[in-house]
């Protein structure tokens, strides 16, 4: 079926965002995955941005908070890749999973060129609040910055 | 081979660039498109920005040069689907073709909508040039306005 044809390498950014799991659902509708091919789920857990810095220098995070932080983000990113892989059980794509530290921009791009993927997915937050065009900045840098082509879902308004 | 898959319809952004040629081969060679997929090409022509607005209110512009232009921007779109058509060749794709007139940013989401893509292909110019930042930002719009999915392919620096 997929003779002569090299397996694609397709990593798919995923978060716990409704729009990054849409991204992941409609990569395994749409891109004929086969065996042949890898998806490579990439999630780059990080904390919440009202703790952001609070490790940095000059701050002091007791070991009590600083742990339950780190559960708190591990639990996160468990839960998502307990869903993104629920989402590629009926493909049999060949699935590998990369749970990345630090923010996603840039975790993302480091994880095409780690994984060679040939082209990166991921959900885009669409407009209309600050939240979302926060969120969105993702796949804008993306688009630039990542070693690869890249694949920009938006989970559409009706839905 | 294809079973239960529907169709893709895939359109791709096609103009006088590298670029819009490297994201169609690429889509061409990573998209496994069958025969049961449809890949439309789309080019927008549009005058030189020299003569942008030339035929707007308080310009005029003679029959001869105006039909001069005309019959350059008509060639021009000629050459790039002769291109586009010969990169095709080797795919099982069916191709349709569709010949825009002004912005390609509003014709190719406009386009989308027309031909109810699934996704829109376009290339990307990268960094550096003024020209490349002023023609990024096509792949930028799209990206944020197509109501579509939209796979936005970079030609890489060493080619």
């Amino acid at each position: 079926m997929m003779e002569g044809v090299k397996g694609r390498r397709v990593l798919v950014a995923v978060d716990v965002s409704e729009q990054s799991m849409h991204a992941l659902k409609w990569a395994v509708d749409n891109l004929q995955l086969s065996s042949a091919d890898t998806l490579i789920l990439c999630h780059a857990k990080r904390l919440p941005a009202a703790y952001e810095g609070l490790g940095g220098p000059g701050f002091l995070l007791t070991p009590e908070v600083s742990l339950s932080l780190e559960k708190y983000v591990d639990r996160i990113a468990e839960d998502v890749m307990n869903k993104a892989r629920e989402i590629c059980s009926g493909s049999q794509v060949k699935v590998e999973e990369e749970i990345v530290k630090g923010d996603a921009r840039e975790s993302l791009c480091e994880a095409v060129q780690k994984f060679e993927a040939d082209f990166l997915v991921i959900g885009s937050h669409g407009y209309g609040t600050i939240k979302r065009s926060f969120l969105g900045s993702v796949s804008d840098y993306c688009a630039h910055h990542a070693k690869c082509p890249v694949l920009i879902v938006k989970k559409p308004h009706h839905h």
